[in-house]
């Protein structure tokens, strides 16, 4: 496996493979590699020529007072992660090749971001599009792979591709979870020993809903809250539903519905999700169970 | 000249010479095609195997009450005129076609769009950059060709290109005038008779102030204003002057400047510079004499 750093040494590492017509299947992420992340090497190792995997902490998705400065680095581990996964190529630029003149121009997110994660963490998706896009730019992948864990922006990676034309798969693959259901996150390794301990019912709270049978997603959000509501320690940040994955108001009654929340504990705000098809007696279409 | 009118024909058209190598120019345009378009087409058919013209006028460039609907349409003379200047692809698309979901993420630019035009219209340099972006994502051009007339346009196309990395050079080609100094433009269509006797006096402003000999922008600034309030028809928006490219503020003594104005006539909102180099005796850097 070849480690660059620079955009120039990245393109002088690809080109052979460019000229002759292999495919690259590229994950791009922020390290403090997991079990998710590694789900999704193996996949775009099944099928394509060439892996290519990014590491870079994007300033530009974290708002004033969140955890960029604190996010897990752990480089030397990530390589080793990365090369037994069979990658062939890792791109770990620092900020100052990504955005060599400070974020000039920005891709900006008005549909999609006014929800969820976007409302909490404003600008977040902004940032999360502007170097997604840099990122697809210098490595032109043939398929590009993110975590459904991430629905909403997993939602807007795909709006990007056919917003700007670009000639590139997105492909969600399934939430990793623990075998107690929490999902694997970079950001597990803030909890406290207490918050592990309580941490499944995260997921639980969104099993429990989708097994009710109800399909009223209000009612969902409410059951969700009244589940999280009983965890002694962290605070709701938000509960809510929509259309997937147009992230729009619920407006039919045989669509795919988001069940989605993030949770504070002190230092870890986590993230999960189901998605159900109403047009499916309830089922979820995306693997999450 | 094959003329296309959706993405999929264009790429098709263009496929043969990419699996080929030969080099794409590329000329984007809004249209009402005039001498000043014709100098691109020219450059870029000296250096290129292929030369793609789009004609499409961007209604996300258009601010409420600006002249979308009424800006010069002349599909079936644009065609002639980009056939006989020998133009091998023309792209026609529909709005649907380049913004089939509307706009829900566009390029916002953050730098350079807070003065001159942008600070006049403001999300207009959003609009420009946004479907540039799309354009040469679908065209792919080698080198795309813009008139210096539109100078803030050209620095912040440089700009996005420089900032998402694109393999694409971006040229600006002198400013075409008629035979008086007016800098040639579609929306000269737009000005009555008495106003067009006296548009001369919009360039003849920026040569008086040049040739004074003076370094000090904010007295050039308004050597043109003087000039430009002797035009009894219209009025001023905007005389500015400014570090080039940059749109920062001046600060250096051997820098270039633009001193740059918009001027509204009745329908018609026409704009020039010209760009000084006080590196070099006041010499103009960028051919406009």
């Amino acid at each position: 496996m070849l480690v660059v750093t620079t955009i120039k040494e990245l393109q002088q590492a690809l080109s052979p493979y460019l000229s002759d017509n292999q495919t690259i299947g590229f994950v791009p992420t922020m390290g403090a590699l997991h079990a998710g992340h590694q789900s999704l090497f193996s996949v775009a190792r099944d099928h394509h020529d060439v892996v290519v995997v990014s590491i870079f902490v994007n300033p530009l998705q974290f708002g004033p007072g969140e955890d960029y400065e604190t996010y897990p680095r752990q480089q030397a581990l990530d390589e080793q992660v990365a090369r037994e996964s069979g990658c062939d190529v890792l791109f770990c630029p620092t900020v100052g090749e990504m955005y060599p003149d400070g974020f000039p121009q920005v891709v900006h997110v008005k549909q999609g971001a006014d929800v969820m994660c976007g409302r909490s963490r404003p600008g977040h998706f902004d940032g999360v599009a502007t170097v997604v896009l840099k990122l697809f730019s210098v490595v032109q992948p043939n398929e590009a792979f993110f975590g459904e864990k991430d629905a909403q922006q997993l939602a807007i990676i795909k709006q990007l591709v056919k917003e700007f034309f670009l000639p590139i798969t997105v492909t969600g693959c399934p939430t990793v979870r623990e075998e107690d259901g929490l999902a694997r996150s970079s950001r597990n390794v803030y909890l406290t020993a207490e918050e592990r301990r309580y941490a499944p019912l995260l997921y639980k709270a969104l099993q429990k809903a989708q097994a009710s049978g109800k399909r009223d997603p209000s009612i969902l959000v409410a059951d969700v809250k009244a589940t999280l509501a009983s965890i002694p320690v962290g605070e709701i940040d938000y509960v809510e539903a929509y259309e997937y994955p147009s992230l729009k108001k619920v407006n039919e009654a045989n669509a795919l519905i988001i069940v989605a929340f993030a949770y504070q504990f002190k230092k870890a705000r986590l993230i999960d999700h189901i998605v159900m098809d109403f047009n499916n007696r309830g089922e979820t279409p995306c693997s999450e169970q």
